[in-house]
This record gives structure tokens, C-alpha cells and sequence, in this order.
């Protein structure tokens, strides 16, 4: 099973400034492409603490995914910060100062220095390009590096999202009448007979309109496997379970 | 400037399944608090993940909160991770215990074994009493473990908050109309000059009804310091700036 992360980067966002809307966005494309999203890092933009985030998910996982801190100015160091996890220098990507160029020439905009870190990348990268992209993606090995700016980060992540399809996940709920306490020792109990399947308990505050207290999700990649929990968990607390879906 | 951080645990989160409602209230409510957020981590239910993720934060945070994972059930193994990052076993709290026997016992219910395991904490683990909390916060030196569950992860918050108060941050705002690349190099000298200011400059896919293309922030604690890094930012890209608040 493919296993990812994300290393979101801006102090815009740990201060409050402009709210994560590409964590969400990330999260249910993974989720659907049978992905596993198995951690995730907000840091600010700071190179030391980028790279330490990328270079401590990038070893354990199969795919990274980075957003923000991609653009001209002081407070965009991602580039510098994914160099540094790999321990690799950055450099100036001749296609892609090509590309820019060529955009600032046919645009006749005004092409300062600065606009060229847009062209710095870690040693190494690659460019993924697609006819839906007008700016190739850049990965560095297993970490693909996308702009903050949601509009952007959702074309570029669509554009290249095919490649990371997996066998997609089974969920399964079972809804409870009773409070976690007198169903827990049973989920234990599945839950150790069934390490393939993740199990969650998930208690309101205040009964449903149906007088749910609890539910229970039952996810994996193998059908057989959760429909044989799921099997095992009712039967063990039948007499508390209101509704299988 | 008291620095903090958020470790968030839960596989409903990364998941998707339920969406992280508790980062967004802290975010601001330390931001209204003059409380730096450094970074967040968000992390599965695993004893190794948790652990990893709070010692490395704890140690270079002054306050570090926890949501999730606090719970009867097999999933809920925030504890044993806050314990492990400090080399602690986990003990059962006489006194949340015998406030745990005393609250079932006043509703009558039923005391499973699984409800007692709300009573351990790590060794050494002190409890947070006050007038608004039937149950007290768990603090481990200096990480506030605080349950998943809006509802009650925001009223332990609150209980709580007066004690992280520090003093606020001056924010100031500075609208640009040009792109980012002709100001990205005054933007560096002022960054420069001003250490104690951090400048954030985040651009617009399209210009506002304004004619705004880039937004600069500029915020610190001394008001003095962030009023000049505004002053001197304004002289050098003057022809460029639309409005200053």
C-alpha cells in the first residue's frame, strides 16, 4: 500500500493569516486515488525546519507532497529547503528558465532577476510536464513540489494525480447505541485478530437523531478481510449495534 | 516570544473522514493570545508516531498541545505516546480515578474496565483543575493533552488559555498592484534590516476589484520596530503601493 505525506510550508498559515485549504483538497484526493496519507507537517518558512520535516518523511514514504513557499520573494525557500533534505545545491533548471523567458517575452512583461528563482530547483529534479499543466511540476525523487496558491496547487496536483492511483481502500461503518466503554474490550479484540484492518471508534457528545453513540469504521485494502471484522465485531456486540453499512 | 506547537492525532483526520476543525480554533485563538505557533504535526494512532512527534516539538517548544487520541477505546493511545516521549511509563491518577468511579457512580452507570483508562496519565503528569472543567487537563510538563472532540477540546482550551497569554503581535498590511518580482528585492533588504519583522508577501492568481496583486504583511511584537519596517518598505517601493493599513 502507497504511503504518503505532506509538508505544508508558510507562516501564513500557522498564524492564521490565510486557512489551509489544500490540506483538505489533498486529503480526500488521496483518500479516493487509495493513497495513504500518514502524516502531515505545517512549518514555517524556514529552510532548516523545511528540510527537516521533508527529509524525515521523505525516507518513509512512497510519495511526499509539498505545498506553498514556491515564488519569487524572500519568504519562499522551499526549493532551498528540499535541497537541503537531500543535501544537494540549487540550481538553475535550463528548461525551465527557458519556459520563463519565453513567457515574460510573449507576455512583454518586464523579466526581473528575482522572477528567475522561479527556475531554481533542487539538484537532481525532474520535470513532470502535461497538456493540462502550463508550468511543469517539480520532484525531486519522491517529493513532488507544489505552489501554495489553491488554484494552482489543484491544477498542478489533478495534472500529475494519475500516476500515484492504488488499489483503493474499503470502509465499512458500524453504528453503535452504547458509549465506547462496554464495546472497547471487543475492539480490541478485532482489532488484534485483523492487523490488516484499521479500526476507529468514533464517540459523539450527544446522541444522533437514531441514538448513534458511537461509529465504528472499519478500512482496508483486502474486501474479504474487512467484511470478515465487521462479521466478527457484530457478533460480538450485537446487542448494541443499531445499523451495518 | 513564548513558542508553541500543535501535534494533532488521529486516522480520521488524515483520512478524511472527519475533517480537523480543533487546528483552525487554535490557530487563532493562540494568534489572539500573542502565542507564536511554530509548527504542526499530524499523526496516526500509533504509540511510535506520537511519541516521535512530541519529543521533537517539546523539546524546542514552550507549550505544546495535543488534540486526539484520548479515549477507552484501542485507538486512543495518546497517552502512552505523550509518556514515551519522555520516558515515562503510563500509572493510573488516583484522583482521576476516583473522580472517573465517582461520576458513574452519581449516574449510575456501569464501570468498565476500558472507562478507567481515562484515568492514566503519564508518570508525572500534573492535573489542570478550574471552575469551567468537570474533568481536569492532563499536562506533561509542558504538553496540554487535550481530547479530539470539538466540543470539549475548545471548553478545556478556554479553561486554560489565560495562562499562555503574552504580548500581541502588531500586524501591518501593505497593498501592493504589481507582481512580486519587481518589489522581491527590496522585500530581501527590508527582511534584512528588520530581523525582529516578519514579512509575509503573498500574491493573487487575479488582481482584487482594487487592483491589488500582492498582499505584504509585516508583524512582530514591537510595535516601534514593525512601524519603521513599514516606513522604509513604503519609501522603496512607493510607486507601487496602493494602500497601507
Amino acid at each position: 500500500m502507497a504511503r504518503s505525506a505532506l509538508v505544508v510550508i508558510g507562516n501564513e498559515i500557522l498564524s492564521g493569516k490565510i486557512v489551509d485549504t489544500n490540506t483538505p483538497f489533498l486529503i480526500a484526493e488521496l483518500r479516493s486515488l487509495g493513497v495513504q496519507l500518514c502524516e502531515i507537517a505545517v512549518v514555517p518558512d524556514e529552510v532548516a525546519r523545511i528540510a527537516e520535516a521533508v527529509a524525515r518523511v521523505a525516507s518513509r514514504s512512497d510519495h511526499v507532497f509539498t505545498s506553498g513557499g514556491v515564488g519569487p520573494t524572500h519568504d519562499d525557500v522551499t526549493m532551498e529547503g528540499v535541497a537541503a533534505a537531500f543535501a544537494v545545491p540549487v540550481i538553475r533548471h535550463p528548461r525551465l528558465e527557458a519556459l520563463l523567458r519565453g513567457h515574460y517575452e510573449a507576455q512583454k512583461l518586464p523579466l526581473e532577476e528575482a522572477n528567475l528563482r522561479m527556475a531554481d530547483v533542487p539538484e537532481g529534479a525532474t520535470l513532470l510536464e502535461g497538456p493540462d499543466l502550463r508550468w511543469p511540476v517539480v520532484a525531486m525523487r519522491n517529493v513532488y513540489v507544489l505552489p501554495g496558491i489553491p488554484e494552482i496547487f489543484r491544477r498542478k496536483f489533478l495534472a500529475i494525480r494519475e500516476r500515484f492511483r492504488d488499489t483503493p481502500f474499503v470502509l465499512r461503518r458500524i453504528y453503535v447505541r452504547c458509549e465506547e466503554g462496554p464495546i472497547a474490550k471487543d475492539l480490541s479484540v478485532v482489532a488484534a485478530r485483523f492487523p490488516q484492518v484499521a479500526i476507529g471508534s468514533y464517540p459523539r457528545m450527544q446522541p444522533d437523531e437514531d441514538g448513534h453513540r458511537v461509529l465504528l469504521t472499519l478500512e482496508g485494502k483486502e474486501e474479504s478481510a474487512v467484511a470478515a471484522a465487521v462479521d466478527d465485531l457484530v457478533q460480538r456486540i450485537a446487542n448494541h449495534v443499531s445499523r451495518t453499512t
